[in-house]
């Protein structure tokens, strides 16, 4: 159980056979689902987590089970007290109505006496850092969008078209030209980099002088390799740019997405703009973590940039705005730094049952 | 049937029960699947031709009844006179155990007496374009790949690392690079291209001002499609580029094909060497009739240049070297010659039964 002090004490002078009004906030993404219920004062309730919630990329039943057992996880910490008026389910790609369906049927039998509304993962990421309602946002993981934040809705988005037409900058997009440079080398078409041996290593491969076909034989076992996973999964190989980000063909990668992602964000957000750039995405933390984020933290002067992790605090914002309440910063601190205690409370419990 | 009068002459003076020794030879091609049948001579027998011999591209079962068809086409005008001594096949990626053993299953109650060799494709190309041992070939059609030929066989080859990891400057490549060019335009980050009417056109879609989600609802409608089909398929927008030439997106895709094709050469082969180099494959053969071939030519100096149509005429000199037939340059000449009757052949009826 993940339950938070503050939020029991609101509750303490009720009727204890009376119900708490409460908003279900879930946060599904392609790494791991995050349920938050909150009370209309921001006051959080519980928190739970799983495994992907993410339907395109682990099919709808692995979602449906993630946000099922985050939900439970998450009302555990109410004791059968708490009224779910309705749910805000933050989702890449949303808006399909069999996913909407489904989380329905999921989130009903648990006790959601509402609708559950899908938003875009991008809006929850943007209200994850901000109450303010005109701003920008720019996302990079394995995939990468920008968008233009209008009156608290999406105003204008930028790429985020996916693996094979758009993610410039992207884990995806620098795992890629990551293999693309080893290949090139091997082939003589591009000068040796340290980018292969750490890709050879990665892939329990290793270099022998061995020729077949005309070819070196380690390249044809790369190939193999490659060939035989789905090409999305190429951004795991994103992390060997930046530990190699000292060789001059990693550097180029990692410049070239920094500058990428700068024009995404370019595309939505007005030249000198003061409205506040929301960041997120491991790929792009850990671009913003080298000297290679010049041109990118040039561009976005001289907005306040404001860090975020995830979509959950942004989730609640949204399921308590969509259930009429008026989140204003005392709601939204409340909200963070109450989500905060939660997620250790969640962290310290994962670490005693190691 | 598809006889050929002067080879009909060579058996004139025989028993006419004595059957006659021949090779077959075999290009199995993505797009089409060509069978010739020759005798020691270089004197061809027959020719047939049917669908995609790839097992890769269009299934191993496919594959052998097009090689199936194809060859029965090609007997038929030996009247049951011929010997099959053996076969060569020309295939990308060849070696398989599997293919090799389906090709002897399919080929051996057709009458083939000895053994089915399968071949590099690219091999049977440069072969099919001089009988010099020592040279260079480069091939772009859907995919791209070079190498240096030593003694007649394969030494080094650079690139054909398919859409995911290589084939830099083909088919794939330049239609991979068209959508990406026309997305980042409707996204602003790039600018408005010919390229995006072409390929609506191509695709039945029309530019709809309207949006949804914040973003173009054409461009919408163009992900949905794209991502409906096989990567590779993408291939099928290069002509869009060549269409679109005096367009600036459209001529800089080119001319980076056109300098990766170059690169790719260039690693195979010596500034300067004379031996010759033969060219082959849609993409490259419609790059070598535009302005923008330039870079590509000029690396290829002092070199002859040779332009080859497909690797059937290199399938049978590979096949009657195998089986030890010296293929001189009589010998060479009287197979090209020959076949481009019997491929006439093959066309008028074709058009004769349309």
């Amino acid at each position: 159980m993940a339950a938070c002090g503050r939020a029991n004490v609101g509750t303490a002078g009720m009727n204890p056979a009376a119900k708490q009004d409460a908003v279900l906030a879930i946060d599904a993404g392609g790494t791991a689902t995050r349920a938050l219920i909150a009370d209309r004062s921001g006051h959080c309730i519980g928190f739970g987590q799983a495994g992907s919630g993410n339907p395109t990329s682990s099919g709808l039943d692995a979602a449906l089970q993630s946000v099922s057992t985050a939900t439970t996880e998450a009302l555990a910490a109410g004791g059968g007290r708490i009224r779910l008026l309705s749910a805000a389910v933050a989702m890449a790609g949303a808006g399909r109505g069999q996913v909407r369906e489904g989380l329905q049927q999921t989130l009903s039998p648990l006790g959601l006496e509402g609708a559950v509304r899908i938003e875009p993962d991008l809006l929850a990421m943007y209200h994850s850092g901000t109450i303010v309602p005109d701003g920008h946002v720019l996302l990079a993981g394995t995939g990468s969008v920008s968008a233009a934040v209008k009156d608290g809705e999406l105003d204008a988005v930028a790429d985020g078209l996916g693996w094979l037409v758009g993610d410039r900058g992207s884990g995806y997009w620098i795992g890629h030209q990551v293999v693309r440079a080893v290949a090139a080398s091997f082939d003589g078409v591009a000068p040796p980099t340290a980018l292969t041996e750490l890709l050879l290593e990665a892939l329990g491969l290793s270099a022998q002088p061995s020729r077949i076909h005309g070819r070196p034989e380690v390249l044809m076992g790369l190939i193999d390799h490659l060939y035989s996973g789905r090409p999305v999964e190429l951004s795991r190989f994103a992390p060997l740019a930046f530990a190699a980000r000292h060789d001059p063909a990693a550097r180029a990668i990692l410049a070239e997405a920094a500058d990428d992602l700068a024009s995404t964000l370019t595309a939505v957000r007005p030249t000198e703009s003061e409205a506040p750039v929301v960041l997120g995405g491991s790929v792009l933390t850990a671009l913003l973590g080298t000297e290679l984020a010049g041109p990118l933290t040039t561009v976005m002067a001289p907005a306040t940039q404001i860090r975020v992790q995830d979509g959950i605090v942004g989730a609640a914002v949204l399921a308590l705005r969509r259930s009429g309440v008026d989140v204003d910063g005392e709601t939204f601190d409340r909200l963070r730094e109450e989500l905060e205690e939660l997620r250790a409370g969640v962290d310290e419990r994962t670490d005693t049952n190691r």
